[in-house]
């Protein structure tokens, strides 16, 4: 597989990136692509599309061998569940797919770039594929499945005290979007502890404690 | 990339075979795993899902280069789009994207297959990735697409004379929804020509003219 582009994100980290993409509008990426794939022409028409897919490499995942079954974070981490019933990034090809909102084109220095949001990916992600989101053929508001039916409303309620909330300024929407979907290992919970998550050049720290997110201090990097 | 599956199906030649997954629904799929990947606990929780998403190779479409504009058959065969705007095969990584239905699990000689619905795909296509279909995620209704958004209902009316209708016997209704999504390339318009689309074991054998398809011939192979 080539890699065509690559995605810029603020997420620096595993920890704390939407466990699916769409899940966080607010996660803006910007999609590079090599120079071999700078070509204008390529991109003609995608701007009557308001959502595309991406392919991509699981870059932090890859193993040498596969494992048959994997356990979901959102099934607390102690049920196993078939590799090919879960959208785990440990499979026999490490490859993610992610649907998300195009916001625009922008002429750079590295040619056109294709800003999206709704964006699941580390910041560097090989993206193999952009292909255009067609919701006659891609969308089946129908479809069941398992035990995801439940994520969606899934939510933590996020305080974070006056004092620093200036600290994130016009970060504190997406902030408070990326804590809502609970960055933690589900099979944790510890309301003593404290974790740290990245986004952009600021570390976060929080803890949990029945369904509640408390931020307890910020830090520029 | 991996080949985990390859899926059987009905259709021996491009000619004919829908244009996305979903469109005939009637058209099924039987994926059997490469022996290394047939391992039952793989699929463990795969029940619960109504679709599937299929990443696969486009067997037939690999060419030594990438062109970063193709011709859509829905656009007329004359106007250009970029290969990122499209679904066309002829991309940088000649990789396919199909959601398709659930619609069983059969335990074979071969290990266990998946049985779906609303494929597209030819028969022996390698597959490289399974995943559940997220409805969360990977449902966007509101979505909206440049050209493609009239295709949906986009169809011929299809006359089957009696005579050939006995010959279809309980493929008739299969056949019915392959031949409306019309399988011709789109740039020829020409009410003479007499076109064969191979089903199974069949050719099926028709003309078009004024949106009206009429069934010509039927022979088996």
């Amino acid at each position: 597989m080539k890699v065509i582009a690559r995605i810029r994100t603020d997420f620096k980290e595993k920890f704390g990136i939407p466990r699916q993409s769409g899940i966080v509008a607010e996660a803006v990426g910007r999609i590079v692509f090599e120079p071999e794939y700078r070509v204008p022409e390529a991109l003609r028409g995608i701007d009557g599309y308001s959502h595309l897919w991406l392919i991509w490499g699981f870059s932090l995942a890859e193993r040498e061998d596969w494992s048959p079954t994997v356990r979901p974070p959102r099934l607390g981490g102690n049920k196993r569940m078939g590799v090919f019933a879960t959208r785990s990034p440990f499979r026999p090809n490490p490859v993610g797919l992610s649907s998300v909102r195009l916001l625009g084109i922008e002429d750079t220095a590295e040619g056109k770039t294709l800003i999206v949001g709704g964006v699941d990916l580390l910041d560097g992600t090989p993206i193999y594929d952009i292909k255009p989101y067609l919701a006659f053929t891609d969308s089946h508001p129908e479809a069941t499945g398992g035990f995801s039916d439940g994520v969606r409303d899934y939510k933590l309620s996020v305080h974070i005290p006056e004092e620093l909330k200036g600290l994130l300024g016009s970060d504190l929407a997406t902030v408070v979007a990326l804590l809502e979907q609970d960055p933690r290992p589900s099979y944790k919970e510890d309301g003593e502890r404290e974790y740290g998550m990245v986004f952009r050049d600021m570390e976060i720290f929080f803890t949990v404690l029945d369904g509640t997110l408390t931020v307890t201090g910020i830090k520029r990097k």
